[in-house]
């Protein structure tokens, strides 16, 4: 249970109008931030990353306590915040997943040491069609990301964009709060805030756990993206009671929440780079050595899969017998 | 330290011959099972097994307690049975290798819940790929293994194995042995049994174990084949030990020797079908799609040595944290 600490003396919607100002305003910082960064991509990045976050911030907030905001409005933000931080995600998702290949095929074939001049049949092959499949990923990807680069700036230029700020300008001065936000936050805010953690535990009890506990098991290998679904929505709801604990319990965040978090990130980040190499090793007329590289590749991110989800059972459930 | 209440009373010699004998009775009988068994497959394999089981067990034992018998001699019959057992081996080994594959490949495909029809990306160039894969590899493993039935019917046909059948006689009749086998056995046996034993701990300590034993280190998915020969060394001394265990003290097996072989046989057994997979790879003209395949065939063999080195490190060092 959170400490009621930080909300003791104020009303429901004082509590979250100021999680909500504070969100808005880096909302509209990182904006202003991502449109002054010109040439500088790194800023540029940065700048978006914050927007994400905000968006993702404010659309958690008005999700888990939604009866205390007028509900028509706050569902049509939310969506619209959602459009936003997932338009801006793909360029980065791109960035970030061709690295992760690039490594992964790095520490494939480059493992070699110096003083011994015979690798052997096995990664004779592999560094054969290693450089041939890295630079199909690198053309595959780029596109993608050219792409996703092109959508985002679109989007940011949009008049469908510059009513999501405006809305969120809104909430920088003061948010549409109902009745119920009136009442004291003590009582208010952290039973919309258990909720949100009950969803995830719940989402969490229907993994296969124990199965993830015992590594090796060779589970994630079976190139059935359907069985990653139920992690991928325990990541969403991570956040959700990440973000819940932030408004009542700003100054005692859960360490677990985070590591957790992180695992799942993994997970879906390897998940994704193994079907880019899956979808890659498709592309017509490629070598046999090129797809074969590709069908290491994949094994291998399926492999980071399974030991993301061993490491999330880990945190989640510390103490179990390995 | 081995209980000696089996060696008290007899000379070093004793025990030893008494070993030797034991083994030799069952090479001798297995020969002729071998011989009888006809057109009864099970029965031939079986009979190969327990021949290459006591050609391994003899020349351990001479390995081990060398001091005790002819140096000269002993070290000739070992490099015969050293050479039956390896020529017995083959077959076996093909037999085995396919399995492995095949089971493999149906694991990494065949998980598709029958309820949903879009298997995905992935699936779908691993499925195309696989059946290929698969026909590809019993075709290749099938060759071989039909070579290695030759080699082994031309073996036990051939004087050289004549010569062998007629040393191991001797051994059931009258091992050669030396003047320091006429010394108590409790007196000469358990430090050469040490010996083996401090054999095994030296080369296990130079293993990479605290590595291994972090779930999901992805080291043996590196598709060099050169790391995996100390492994491969740890599991010869440790049949070796465990031999030597059997000749001191065949009452009392050390159940972690026997968990411990087998994590380095499954180790060996991955490792070897990783380069079948491989070689499979170097196949002229091959499609793509089962190039992918056989790379992810690899990369999950890989992910199997490295299983095994992890059980290993768990067999070995109990109670080590995860």
């Amino acid at each position: 249970m959170p400490s009621d600490s930080a909300l003791t003396g104020q009303t429901a919607g004082e509590v979250l109008a100021g999680y909500l100002h504070h969100q808005s305003t880096e909302f509209l910082r990182s904006l202003r931030a991502h449109r002054d960064s010109g040439p500088d991509a790194e800023g540029t990045r940065e700048a978006a990353r914050h927007l994400r976050s905000a968006s993702r911030r404010i659309g958690g907030a008005l999700h888990t306590f939604r009866p205390l905001t007028d509900e028509k409005w706050a569902d049509h933000l939310r969506g619209e915040l959602a459009w936003l931080s997932g338009t801006l995600a793909r360029e980065h998702a791109s960035t970030a997943r061709l690295d992760r290949l690039m490594a992964a095929l790095q520490r494939l074939t480059g493992a070699a040491p110096p003083d011994q001049s015979d690798p052997g049949e096995a990664a004779a092959i592999l560094s054969a069609g290693a450089a041939r499949a890295g630079a199909l990923l690198e053309r595959q990807i780029t596109l993608a990301r050219t792409r996703a680069h092109s959508a985002a700036l679109q989007a940011l230029g949009s008049s469908r964009f510059h009513a999501v700020a405006d809305a969120v300008a809104v909430l920088a001065s003061e948010a549409p709060l109902t009745a119920a936000a009136d009442q004291p936050a003590t009582e208010v805010l952290p039973p919309l805030a258990e909720q949100a953690h009950r969803r995830l535990a719940e989402a969490v009890a229907a993994l296969p756990l124990a199965r993830a506990g015992h590594p090796y098991n060779a589970d994630a290998l079976t190139s059935d993206s359907r069985q990653d679904a139920p992690w991928h929505q325990v990541r969403l709801l991570a956040r959700l009671s990440r973000y819940a604990q932030e408004v009542t319990d700003p100054d005692d965040a859960d360490p677990r929440l985070d590591e957790a978090g992180h695992a799942l990130e993994r997970h879906r980040d390897a998940a994704e780079a193994a079907a880019a190499a899956a979808a890659a090793a498709r592309t017509p007329r490629i070598a046999p050595a090129t797809a074969y590289a590709l069908g290491v590749l994949h094994a291998d991110q399926r492999h980071e899969v399974e030991a993301a989800r061993f490491v999330f059972g880990r945190v989640w459930l510390p103490g179990q017998p390995s």
